[in-house]
């Protein structure tokens, strides 16, 4: 069974092609640039491997119906055909936003199409260039059977009093103004996971999952259900990321624009691009704020401090939701490679029986990595996330 | 030694005279509707008392040196004369915002009065009502010794990892925008009522405070020092309030500003009046929220839960911060008498060794009251809160 996985941006296309009975990756490629002067597409056969073939594409790519063409003729085109056509079973399109519509994945059909366009309102940017993404592949592969994987879904289990603001209740009758929280396909891969390395069902299993890549979220799991998660009606809210601030005083608002003459408009973009680690020393990247802070630098170390801080809050606050925690789990670029996020963000925890093995903790691992000590009442891991594998898995359940 | 307090508000004026060897009130007093059509005046003597005289006056009261000269005759004039006015040792006020610029109580001059002038913007209904009530008593108690008194002032020990928001850096070096904090008077006057009460050095003491009363903070104090609170650069922030939303995603705005056409204004009001548990069920007071939950209401019951959910995930979140947490303590109008909101913001806690004695919890106290279990690791304690008090031993002590 080979799948097809499709995570459509606004100006940029990402796929994999996997074999489901090894999981193994057969292709992945990004294209990028779509729709603007010049293209590029970077395609990998057999990536990471010793057969790995690397093509690269300069050249004007109009629109998505071209980039999946180029991606496709590189596939099963010409001497390199890795497959045929005919032998792709299914495909899975990741999409951000379902809304309160969608608890799982689910096969697409017009009904669901409709319903994807029916959430734009609530992302505005993704949801309509995960349907362009959709429309061409069903355009390309008649047929096929497609399915839709929501970032949102695996949160729908979230209960009321923790996904409702506290603002007039009209607005989550009429506008479903609420908590949604995204990187749901990753929070229930690496929750799978870590409950299978623990040995135990995964519906018997509470876990924090820390999300940390460029977006970040944590999740607390209660046997294996989502029941509350750092991001909201939008990815904005929560954790300090690269770019967006993350929690602020709802007034910030107010403030600025009476202050400093600012826009909603102005005061969005700052909020999602200028913000966050960039925001508070000029750099987004962890490598380069462990570099300056070494070199003393006063604001990298407090960016590092804000971000650890806010971690910990919401770790600590999410084992008092739990109650009892099997787990915490670090995922993403920076929860997978960033010793020192971990470990600051674990600090004080020791009262809930967090105990953190510093040496492993510092050990780089392509693969799971228990990095709490034997006698820590909470098994602390680090577990690589694989959002294309899962958006892969949930499309072969969800078929068979 | 005899203190009078004063909270000026903007069309409001409270005052207290106390008895500083006794601590207790000789005279309370409420002035409202100041530069209305028509005024009011409640006067106490010896409330609460069996002494108690209750004084109203109904009449047009222009301006707040008005208010203040009605005040004053009830006190020190005619045949009930209580005091005579070179009896008041010192007076004390409350400022809603000291910025950075004041870390304690302070004995106001003009560079004191120029600080909280500069410090505006940053409460621009409050802080020029308090400048008002200053300068009204300078006038009419002219040597006598004033001291400002300011909510922030408490919680300017809280670190840079838990002040700074993750927003442009010059946001804060210009204008200061950060977390600040408020109910400071509050808080460390429980704290310093429970240390005394576990028989403890205040500067030993780790305590989570949680004041919930119209307004609601939660504060966690490390060695008797605030090193975080829930109210930020604003008192919108933090938990679900009387009519304030607390924490919402930022992005909230921009989704009202674009699907509903709302302005920031208009947001702004929306967050600070009609939110909070009057935006979730229509009511705000708890008895009127309980009664509904009696009688099937779903939305009061949502109200709740959403409520006390917050607390209690500050609760743990701030317990995390501690690492070792001596006593939690509920205060003001809901902490002190809502035995169900302390419940509820405590449940799940029991994995941090916080056992409530429902039994004990369900009974009402006017004095400080142990609602754990005494194998509890933690005591949750209620402390009725008292601000005019706090302010006058606050005044009392700068002043010797």
């Amino acid at each position: 069974m080979k799948i097809l996985v499709i995570n459509s941006g606004s100006s940029s296309l990402k796929y994999q092609l996997l074999d489901m009975e090894s999981e193994s990756v057969m292709v992945s490629g990004l294209v990028e640039r779509i729709g603007e002067e010049k293209g590029e597409l970077t395609n990998k056969a057999f990536p990471g491997t010793d057969r790995q073939k690397v093509t690269e594409l300069d050249q004007p790519i109009p629109d998505h119906n071209a980039a999946m063409r180029l991606a496709i003729d590189l596939i099963c085109g010409g001497d390199d055909t890795i497959c045929s056509l005919d032998e792709i079973t299914a495909i899975g399109h990741r999409v951000v936003h379902g809304g309160e519509d969608f608890h799982k994945s689910t096969v697409i059909d017009a009904d669901v199409i409709n319903a994807i366009e029916a959430n734009v309102p609530l992302a505005p940017l993704h949801n309509p260039a995960n349907l362009t993404g959709i429309k061409v592949a069903v355009e390309l592969f008649p047929g096929v059977p497609q399915v839709a994987v929501f970032d949102t879904a695996f949160h729908q289990t979230i209960p009321p009093h923790a996904y409702m603001y506290a603002l007039p209740y009209e607005l989550y009758e009429k506008d479903r103004v609420r908590r949604y929280g995204f990187h749901g396909t990753s929070h229930k891969f690496v929750a799978g996971e870590m409950a299978a390395i623990l040995g135990k069902e995964l519906s018997e299993t509470n876990m924090v999952t820390v999300h940390l890549g460029n977006g970040g979220s944590i999740t607390a799991v209660e046997n294996g259900k989502s029941v509350d998660t750092t991001m909201g009606l939008t990815p904005l809210e929560g954790l300090v990321m690269g770019t967006r601030s993350g929690d602020v005083d709802p007034a910030i608002h107010t403030f600025l624009a009476r202050n400093k003459g600012m826009t909603i408009d102005e005061i969005d973009a700052m909020l999602n691009k200028e913000s966050g680690l960039k925001g508070l020393c000029g750099m987004n990247d962890m490598r380069d704020i462990h570099k300056a802070i070494e070199e003393g630098d006063e604001r990298a170390k407090i960016a590092l401090g804000v971000q650890t801080y806010r971690n910990r809050k919401y770790i600590a606050a999410y084992m008092g939701v739990l109650g009892r925690v099997d787990a915490i789990v670090f995922t993403a670029g920076i929860g997978e490679n960033d010793d020192i996020v971990r470990s600051r963000s674990l600090e004080g925890l020791s009262l809930f029986g967090v105990k953190v093995d510093e040496k492993v903790n510092a050990q780089r691992a392509k693969k799971p990595l228990k990095i709490s000590t034997d006698d820590s009442a909470v098994a602390v891991w680090v577990i690589p996330t694989n959002e294309e594998l899962a958006i892969a898995r949930e499309t072969k359940n969800i078929l068979q």
